[in-house]
């Protein structure tokens, strides 16, 4: 088993050097903070990721929950984690101090995760679900909920969940039909399913509180009739002991991959004694929920590229180890056949994953440090922040999903047969890193929701704060000569990016909103590229900072790496920004008027 | 589970209407053979498929082959395939008529094996292995070894295998170091070990007949001393009984998938009593393996598209009868969802995986017609055919592989979550297909074959052959209005190519081998789309003329499809030639030169 899965060098470059977050101190709200608590916090991370979760990488795959007489069993290293999770205050980072939180910057805990989910991407999900739940019990619900509900998430003996999906609405949430009948005005009677439920039911925890959308009796159809509920497995009675809830796990899905965390098949209030807790105001569950949708979509995207960066390191280790072959240039027989790293082939496939891994890396973080800015005082940072996180987002979910695919297929090849077989963790991180274009919104819906409501909101406010982000670093970089000839091909991309935002912007104009959207999962690819692009001319100019900087000795090998590295990913993989823009300025009807019955 | 594998009228399209096979039989070796045959034998393949293939996809995918005391236990409808593939002539199939074959063209035999394949990738592989197997002793055994070894072969009592790979040896198989003492001329004493050999041991034959590659002592090194060897599992002793030959599995790889047939390690004469026989001449046996490799190579592009055309009729199925969403321009929450073939991003999908399997199939059909055709008995066809297939073979292996893994993931994303559980067949499709760019030579190694062998080779002979077979669609084609953008587009696309050839031709003229293989896995990629491109084109112009014949009656929906599945393939697949070729065209050294310690 290959030992490294992160690296914490890149984090801390990304952090301080790339994004300067150490001077996120200068907001208010994160003052007692500095870059020795980041270097703690992170150091520690890496510390739990190696010792408690990547030595059970491979045993939770072999051994995936069990499903038992409508429980379901997990490896005993969960109750372990969340306890650790718990008492090392990794589930309520982000919480404010006066709520039993540790107030860290976005930007922090999300390094963290990172490291948590390169070492075992199936065991992170379970306290990050949790923190997600109590996030918006917090923000949205009563004090009887925080009281109730919040302690036993932070401590890591209650599990969270997000219990959105049914058998009938996946992609559509409009269509969710659980139903809610009140009690009294905070408490409803439910009655549903749901479906795909992450961590949904488990041994490794003593409750397991849903956060769950459903359907007031009589409430407006569609999306706007849509609530949200607090609802535990077991509720207290009323001597303050917990009793059954009415809620039954009917089992779990068989999965590809991301096997250590059960996905589960839920029913809610089959004997009529469900109870639902409801959070805020009715009918306004679906846009509470799109208020933490960011923080899910991000995280789903560091899931991703962290279990590439796992991949990367395996396939570099392994590289470095076998030997096959010869140089071209030297194929004697007699002599030694040379590491595989030696083979230009090799070399490219390696330079693909580490420009993956690092420039989704960049991105997540980039929009955590805008994430993080929502707190600022200034309302102008606030504003632009907003614009730049929600712009964002469905790229910095949907670019390391989908690429981190790719890219650990590339590890996967470098093994050749060994990458197939199950010796090795390749296969394994391949099968985990599937799920990833699916949860959290489809790569199909992160793309009607970039073009169709992102880049064209607010008179393209967001589209018009990137560009400036962008040209910011177009300026920066061209004041070196090795990073001018990249510079200029941003500037190149960026064109092309307002070209075909302003042709699509026409389409959506005359009406034709069909024709506007059919295209927007490669719109969505497209502008994935610029701002991967984008993010990899900011580590450029870093390490270009960095190796003249008259200062302390920089880690020139390191920078070196960024530099050529950026270079790889201008000459290796922006090339497809011409292509999909010449694609999407193309007028044909190729998919939207195909009649079905074409498909034969 | 889908009922739907594959599309015998779309294998009948592209043999008759696209290639029109039926006039092989004016090649006296196929003159007995007519539509007639060609159409019962592919119906005969189809119903095989359906009864006794598919219904144990799934089956076998959870029931992996099972070691137990040196034996490989498989499911048990591999010892009934293998009989009812031998009763019914299906590993002869190819072989002539005077040695119990069928002298069946090999279009004919490929057909048959993509359907088979389609149906169950695993299933398919113990016949086509023993056929390969078979073929070898045929082609360069002698008498002796064709009279011992084939019957029990073309039979299906006993399996063929190709052992080449050590645990040293892989892509690289001049470092082959399993070791043959001469006890005569045509005996050896047989002494090592191989690893990933498919089909290596097993219980569904009583019998296994290995085609080894060892070194006889003294010979010289590399892959000028490698000889070929018939080593069976059992060998007959003076009294003509099967008895032990020292041949050992020791372990079956546990893998990623394709999972229904064993892959084993096998140790040879660990007891010094293991006794191969000689096949042709001491140090040639990598040269008779190579005559071999363009049909096994050929076999893993029809299984990787077969594959990819299961993930279609799957997914297809699905968007049929899952309703998810609504129209963009109706969004009405009273209306009813519509089915999700309605939305255009699925249709893209769907678009995308037909283009693909249709695609791969006919270049894996058209190499096939060439492979035929070296039966002709004019020296310039068979001159000409041959170049053909030395040249596209690499890619016929390669571009379904590769797009086939990508392929099968779209499949798997229009399921959304369901594509990644175990109910529906994505997932194991989805595992099944990522074996293709591994096994046969690797991606890597095909595009040195294709650069570094057959474009430049004979004076870029094979080169000028293909473009003047592009040539000939590109004027058909152009004849009708609605394939004239195509045929253009086409014609640009071949200009790309040539150029970016001469621009390598050059580097490799001026002494650079390291650069000029540096990145040929993108020359393969460019030249695949090209190749595919010229498929596609091909096959619009048989719709076309279907559509435009006054004899009988065309399946005006069938041509319709394959016209607009073109059209899909040059607006949203051949725009990265472009990038590749600009790619190919820089002058850069960002592989070659970079230091292995700038990965980190």
């Amino acid at each position: 088993m290959a030992q490294k899965f992160a690296s914490l060098q890149n984090i801390h470059f990304l952090l301080y050097d790339v994004f300067k977050v150490q001077s996120l101190n200068e907001i208010p709200y994160f003052e007692e903070h500095s870059r020795e608590t980041f270097d703690l916090v992170t150091q520690t991370a890496l510390r739990i990721s190696s010792e408690t979760l990547h030595p059970h990488l491979s045993e939770m795959d072999k051994n995936p929950p069990c499903y038992q007489n409508s429980e379901v069993l997990v490896h005993p290293m969960v109750r372990a984690f969340m306890k650790e999770s718990g008492a090392g205050g990794w589930i309520s980072a982000n919480a404010p101090f006066d709520s039993g939180g540790q107030q860290l910057p976005f930007c922090i805990t999300t390094s963290c995760y990172f490291l948590f989910a390169a070492a075992n991407y199936s065991a992170s999900v379970y306290p990050l679900l949790t923190s997600g739940a109590a996030h918006l019990i917090e923000s949205f619900g009563s004090d009887f909920l925080k009281e109730t509900f919040i302690p036993g998430m932070y401590s890591g003996e209650w599990q969270g969940t997000m219990a959105l999906t049914e058998p009938q609405a996946g992609s559509s949430l409009a269509d969710i039909t659980t139903r809610a009948v009140p009690i009294d005005s905070q408490t409803y009677r439910i009655k549903g399913q749901k479906v795909f439920i992450s961590a949904g039911e488990h041994n490794g925890v003593d409750n397991i509180v849903h956060l769950l959308l459903a359907r007031i009796e009589n409430a407006p159809a569609g999306t706007k009739g849509i609530s949200l509920f607090v609802v535990p497995k077991r509720r207290h009675d009323s001597r303050g002991d917990l009793v059954s809830n009415d809620v039954l796990c009917s089992g779990v899905y068989h999965k590809l991959g991301y096997k250590g965390a059960p996905i589960t098949h839920l029913i809610f209030g089959d004997n009529d004694d469900c109870i639902g807790y409801l959070v805020g105001e009715p009918n306004k569950g679906l846009s509470y929920m799109f208020q933490m949708m960011n923080e899910a979509r991000l995280e789903v995207g560091t899931g991703a590229a962290a279990i590439a960066s796992a991949a990367y390191y395996a396939s570099l280790e392994y590289s470095r180890q076998r030997a096959q072959g010869r140089h071209v240039s030297c194929k004697a027989p007699s002599t030694a056949p040379v590491q595989i790293i030696e083979h230009a082939d090799v070399k490219r496939m390696l330079l693909f994953q580490k420009a993956i891994v690092e420039g989704s890396l960049s991105l997540i973080l980039q929009c955590s440090v805008y994430h993080d800015r929502l707190r600022s005082e200034s309302h102008d940072d606030k504003k632009k922040a907003g614009l730049l996180l929600d712009l964002l987002t469905p790229i910095a979910k949907t670019f390391p999903s989908e690429m981190g695919i790719l890219s650990v297929s590339a590890g996967l090849q470098i093994l050749g047969g060994y990458g197939y077989c199950d010796e090795f963790p390749l296969e394994q991180l391949y099968r985990d890193v599937r799920i990833h274009p699916i949860h959290e919104g489809t790569t199909g819906i992160q793309g009607i929701d970039l073009l169709g409501r992102k880049v064209l909101g607010e008179n393209g406010a967001a589209m018009m704060a990137f560009m400036g982000e962008v040209g910011i670093a177009i300026n920066k970089a061209s004041s070196y000569s090795e990073l001018k000839p990249y510079s200029d091909r941003m500037k190149l991309a960026l064109e092309k990016l307002g070209v075909v935002t302003m042709k699509l912007a026409s389409i959506a104009g005359k009406g034709q909103p069909e024709q506007f959207l059919a295209d927007a999962t490669l719109y969505l690819e497209l502008f994935g590229l610029v701002a991967i692009s984008w993010q990899w001319l900011l580590q450029g100019i870093a390490a270009c900072e960095a190796l003249s900087s008259s200062g302390q000795e920089p880690d020139s090998i390191f920078c070196q790496s960024k530099i050529h590295t950026m270079k790889y990913f201008f000459h290796y993989e922006t090339g497809k920004i011409d292509h999909l823009s010449e694609r999407l300025l193309e007028d044909n009807d190729i998919t939207v008027n195909v009649p079905g019955d074409l498909f034969i």
